[in-house]
């Protein structure tokens, strides 16, 4: 029953990438990576589960902030080297900075202008 | 003019990860990748320029199939090692296989189920 693992083609570290987007908006919350694990455990518990490059460990999106995010779909490209799941986003907060999603700047006026409001603060979130 | 580039964080092998998003309905196009030329270009040109890794060459998204994406948005997490591009598709195909999107199937009863049509022949698009 794990076939559909074996479809992904996972890259030289055994990572892929993954596009979060809200369900309901549309919009794309982040961009993280999971290995075969994370994906296995995302399917399994309905929720996203990571796999943190700078951590070097599995990351149960949510598991500090209680942002988790309820998966909706999970799809796969046509090379099968990125995924994209569509997600309800709890507490409106993908991102560690506190704002909706992580792609909160524009390139504007050539340089990157931030366009997306801090909706809850980090401390708050993560306590100091 | 170009310290807007050095914010992006650019993997070792000099890439970074994009999204293609369609401005107009939110629907993720494609997940590719560029290097600070593509980058560059891709603003300059205002369509999208991606880096092939399988070809290892610049890739004018569009220039076999005519199928160019404008860009509308180039926006940067907060990590700074992802990029989303909001763009129009042209000939509404992002994908190879002539569909609307690259991400044309989804995780149900155990395996990838495809469930978005060909919406025009690979072969009419590349030729035979």
């Amino acid at each position: 029953m794990s076939g559909w693992l074996d479809e992904v083609r996972w890259n030289e570290e055994g990572l892929v990438p993954v596009i979060a987007q809200e369900a309901s908006t549309g919009e794309v919350l982040m961009l993280a990576w999971m290995n075969r694990e994370a994906l296995a455990l995302t399917l399994q518990e309905g929720e996203a589960v990571y796999w943190s490059r700078s951590r070097r460990k599995l990351w149960c999106k949510g598991e500090v902030s209680g942002h988790r995010q309820r998966v909706c779909e999970i799809r796969l490209d046509c090379d099968g080297d990125a995924v994209l799941l569509k997600v309800i986003q709890e507490g409106g907060v993908a991102c560690h900075t506190g704002r909706r999603a992580c792609f909160y700047r524009r390139l504007e006026r050539g340089g990157w202008q931030t366009d997306l409001p801090v909706v809850k603060d980090p401390e708050a979130i993560y306590g100091v």
